[in-house]
């Protein structure tokens, strides 16, 4: 259903005219889509979210296979999204490009740093948009914008001919303003099997506890709707080590392979670089050796206590973030803060290599808040699925 | 390794002298045994508790294939043990042969309804001891005796050649004085397969919380030896409904299968019954089919969940009986409470037809409490290696 996009929030690459038909049938025709500046597209230049990136590299040769595949499926491609710069924030904020708007809380970030594709889905620009997900990149803009996103199992969906951040954590996801939309491009683009029943149905009582009194109240509803559609939640105690070690060990271990991704182009170029961005990129250089061994141990372990625990199909639920979308004039320290509490929760399925999905299941005083339902890699279709019917029992879009 | 018994503690069916040497080799080789007496050894009654049934049944023709296996594996019978009337009861109590001497608290009752298998282990008649756990059988009197005790998975111990209570709930199980006796019976009665690494450890919270403090204190070392051993336990709350709706619906699913099984019987011959079993035959024989139908559905929902948790090697971890053996004065009604405050907890495994191993890890005021360690169906054999590398942890004996 083409139709003349007027970009109110700010979601698409200025400048960037990246403009593709689809097939003429298919599963997806009828849908537009749009997909994050670090997918490859054909002739254009993949920005990254950074003058000097896109400045430094030529137009792709090939269009990535994933947007390839949505193609031939009949959806059609309306443009490319801001990211955060290098995909290495949460907030959504690029000060190259502009932050895109959040049109679910104009005051609000709209969080990232798939920041382009959850503001472009959220306006009703296009009916889904690719996104990456390396420590909640997906999640979180999705959650604060009010749509359906998924960060898939690590490894489902196929990255080449995209940026990489920390290729260990790195998934290509996607946001939809629906959850039958959500479903039906996962039918499109995710590994055949995983379907078959889900459940129980475990409530993370740590990411219950993290999150804000207002958040978790707002919630309480759309649990007892997942208790309706999946049987009894059963509250577990997942990370006894606390939320905060599952964020240290995640960032150290996402941080030595973010410079090794992106060190040498850093070290060479010299980019200019956003605030946040810019004091990252710099820990990530002086990242401690043992403290990512550390990381890269732990992450082992935790992942083994996951995936045996949701191995006969349970399925783990939270609040995807703690905290609604922060307001736009927070403070750094207050920003920090909202970081790393947000980073203990996006860190379970990120460390575990899980499939996640968000759903806007409620509101704090207008604001979005998503319910994350988390399942064991490979079930993405079935988890896809169990959203779908959640939905529907909670009158959200289906 | 022959040896002249004297029962001092009443463990064995006085006036049955069954006694079977085992191969001249095998892996069993030394070992003596005993057996419950609804287990049939060739040209003896099986008395099965009740001097009714003993004089209404001949003699066995054949001997139960379980205990054939322990023979031919080397192990030397040393006769029948003392069970609670048609295996329906939790104390160990028996009016008509004497209740055993529980060796480890002579003022408390054994346990049962295998107490003459736990006392014969306890007071060191025998090596290992064949009982059957229904709804607590083995594990109870294991506990309150404060020996080993397995109730294997639903289904994988030869129930052939012995008195049936309720078929879809009854396991063939056995105490031992070790670890290692333990898991060496199960090597030969147990089917191959089920091994590799289990975990992580799951609290439950609410077999904890049902416990009396004394009992979960004085378990609180165990747990943390358990830690050791499988790492981090999650506490999770496993059954939202309550163990009080556990058993209610364990108790009306397993009384209307002892009628069917056991009620043609009782019907028609108007047996003698001890105090307590006679009314439970009686509410048998009364129970409502629309009750008996509500355990099974329950049954079926609570057998998917705990099966989906623990597909992937989970192991459940909780006091095996909320409360120490009782006293032998106890009232009726601290009897009945203390029975239902039990069963909610033994029918975690028992609905769900799981493997729990329960180890004497602890003493209340010089009274033996067992922790119990469960695990999906299947898993014995991991099972039975994880409680030996447990008990050497807590310098039990292995």
């Amino acid at each position: 259903m083409p139709r003349m996009i007027e970009d109110q929030v700010g979601a698409f690459v200025p400048g960037a005219r990246v403009e593709v038909a689809g097939s003429a049938e298919g599963p997806l025709l009828g849908l537009d889509f749009a997909v994050k500046d670090l997918f490859d597209v054909a002739g254009a230049v993949t920005g990254y979210g950074n003058p000097d990136w896109a400045r430094t590299h030529a137009a792709a040769a090939a269009t990535a296979p994933v947007i390839l595949a949505l193609l031939q499926a009949g959806a059609h491609l309306r443009g490319k999204t801001k990211t955060v710069e290098l995909a290495y924030g949460l907030t959504g904020e690029n000060v190259w490009y502009g932050t895109p708007t959040n049109p679910a809380a104009p005051d609000r970030f709209p969080g990232g740093s798939s920041c382009g594709s959850a503001a472009a889905v959220a306006a009703g620009l296009v009916d889904f948009a690719l996104g990456s997900d390396t420590g909640g990149s997906v999640r979180i803009p999705a959650s604060y914008c009010g749509v359906f996103g998924i960060r898939p199992s690590w490894g489902a969906v196929n990255l080449t001919a995209a940026c990489p951040l920390a290729p260990s954590f790195d998934t290509g996801g996607w946001m939809a303003s629906s959850a039958s939309i959500l479903r039906r491009v996962g039918e499109v683009i995710l590994p055949q099997g995983g379907e078959g029943a889900l459940g129980p149905l475990l409530k993370v009582q740590e990411a219950w506890v993290n999150a804000v009194p207002q958040t978790a109240t707002a919630l309480v509803g759309a649990l007892a709707g997942a208790e309706k559609v999946m049987g009894h939640a059963l509250t577990i105690n997942l990370a006894p080590e606390g939320l905060d070690t599952l964020f240290e060990h995640f960032r150290h271990a996402q941080a030595e392979e973010a410079w090794a991704s992106l060190g040498a182009w850093v070290s060479a170029i010299r980019p200019a670089l956003g605030p946040g961005v810019q004091e990252r990129f710099a820990a990530a250089k002086a990242t401690d050796p043992a403290k990512a061994a550390a990381g890269r141990a732990f992450r082992e372990h935790f992942r083994q206590r996951a995936r045996s625990l949701l191995a006969g199909g349970a399925v783990l639920i939270y609040p995807t973030s703690p905290i609604p979308a922060p307001k736009l004039d927070v403070s750094q320290d207050s920003m920090q803060a909202i970081r790393e509490r947000t980073m203990g929760v996006t860190a379970i399925a990120g460390l575990a290599g899980l499939c996640e999905v968000t759903i806007p299941a409620a509101r704090v005083d207008g604001v979005p808040v998503g319910l994350s339902l988390a399942a064991a890699p490979g079930r993405d279709r079935a988890l896809l699925a169990v959203a779908e019917r959640l939905a529907a029992q909670l009158r959200l879009p289906v």
